[in-house]
């Protein structure tokens, strides 16, 4: 199967942009200078900033809030932004990652002192840039789905190498690991953008939905590769004990994967590499895949109940395919 | 020289509570309650919750928000202890610290992925216990004091086994990792308990001098001991590279202090302790005490600036004063 632009590749996210009203793309460069201002002034967080990323929460944050300029808008943007780098920054304390897109971590440069006050940092910056909006629903948003990530990092790392994680157990990881801050982001540039509208509750379903189909295609993306493309070696969350959906599936499906004990046989690249290519022979991607799919229709059923200006919507739902497009 | 209560002595923190109004015990047991309810939920924060604490950051926003009885009070307490016990949980990675109030550590017992997940839990549910108080500038004030403790965290590690740090850098440590925490928990006690009072600033001014005076006791209390009122050996800061106020004046009080390299040589249990003997011969211990009991007093002059009712200010006094009798 050939793989295509992920939703982070520069073409996939300037259609968006393209899509979207003129002042998306001016909030997303001034917070961009935002981010500069309150990350980059010390040394590691400023890393990890200039590492880059998509800004994908961001420009959520900013496509929900509608065609309206505000400095709310981008107080909240960088906000979920800083929230996300903190998260990075600690996995990767957790992971022993010593790269991230190409570029050494806080882990690797500053040890794993620095790299959890770094996140701890970020975190509290998050929350001092969200205070500028002078909204308290915002922080309570937040605060909401920065204790959903928390909870769902530890019931991944109970869950790690476990042979009786379902796929019903695996989604509510992906809920709280990662849709709950997509969902925020929407949420808050509902909330922010044109405030008392009931948009926030069908928006932030919207992001749920995305994040979680975005969680299982990354998650696919770690089996199917290519390393160029994901920029780690395959089966590296597995390698980690991360017990995802495409081997849960596979499982399903292989009685010798059943009987894996992943703990014991998968300990160094190779044997990484070989669960991977045992796990594609079970077709178990295209199932994966076919899941996610189906909450990117849900996605977009969701804008569907709205009564969006119309770059607005196809601005959203590039969002929403641009996540199966990372997998064509 | 005699080791008195320290102001976690449960018949000092009785006879604040004497002091204070009536309602401040019923804020406390409430706090406690709420406590249980927010982090006892989940396994690891419950085991740091049920460690249990002082809860004297608690207190102080009590005792600064005046007689007013307020469900915003307790949730500004419970935020502040919550922020506390995360940034506890934190340190104790980073120390790899497997003991704290005679307990295991959420580190030993669930090691460092789950200590990392569980005080990033807190830190999440500090700013959704504050966000239900409904102020924006609660948000900014803990949230600016929680950056502030993530950089002392940075500087601390930076300057670690360092021999070229000044009292005044170490006040500066002091200052961000503790003082400016004691100094939200007042500022959030004025500003909910009496909106408006342009009694916040003198107050915070109160909570950051005691806070600094606790942090010089505290690391007298590292050197001069006795373990069974610290829980932890002599020199346990020093075995770490943190370099502290009473090893800063002995170098330079003792040219071989000046000349020893604390990185080589103190590696074990009784090289700290000799360091622990050879800085107390130089007398710097009583020269840091007078140092913190300067911070005392300009705590209680800015008490003295405002028009408290009586028992408020007796109360926050001996606030002030237990941290010098831990040390008499």
């Amino acid at each position: 199967m050939s793989v295509r632009a992920p939703i982070s590749g520069p073409e996939q996210l300037a259609a968006v942009l393209d899509a979207a009203d003129g002042d998306v793309r001016s909030l997303v460069a001034r917070a961009e200078r935002r981010l500069a201002d309150v990350a980059g002034v010390e040394r590691h967080a400023g890393e990890t900033l200039s590492a880059g990323g998509k800004r994908l929460r961001p420009i959520l944050v900013f496509l929900c809030g509608g065609a309206r300029r505000s400095d709310q808008l981008v107080h909240a943007g960088v906000a979920v932004e800083l929230l996300h780098m903190a998260t990075l920054v600690h996995d990767d304390v957790l992971d022993r990652a010593t790269l991230r897109r190409g570029r050494p971590t806080v882990y690797a440069v500053g040890g794993p002192d620095a790299a959890t006050a770094t996140g701890d940092l970020l975190f509290s910056r998050a929350f001092a840039e969200l205070s500028r909006t002078r909204s308290r629903d915002a922080v309570a948003a937040l605060s909401a789905a920065s204790s959903a990530l928390a909870r769902g990092e530890l019931i991944q790392r109970q869950d790690a190498w476990s042979d009786a994680v379902t796929p019903e157990r695996y989604l509510e990881r992906c809920e709280l690991k990662t849709a709950r801050l997509f969902e925020a982001a929407c949420r808050l540039g509902a909330m922010l953008g044109a405030p008392g509208s009931e948009a926030a509750d069908l928006l932030g379903t919207f992001g749920s939905r995305v994040g979680i189909a975005f969680q299982i295609f990354d998650d696919v993306l770690d089996v199917s590769g290519p390393t160029a493309r994901t920029g780690k070696p395959r089966g590296t969350d597995l390698l980690d004990g991360t017990v995802t959906l495409p081997l849960i599936l596979a499982r399903r499906r292989d009685p010798e994967l059943r009987r894996l004990d992943l703990r014991s046989s998968v300990t160094d690249a190779a044997e990484a590499e070989a669960l991977c290519d045992r796990i594609q022979a079970t077709r178990a991607l295209p199932e994966a895949r076919d899941r996610a799919l189906a909450f990117v229709t849900e996605a977009k059923a969701a804008l569907r109940e709205l009564d969006l200006p119309a770059r607005q919507r196809l601005a959203l739902e590039l969002v929403a395919d641009g996540v199966v497009e990372r997998y064509a």
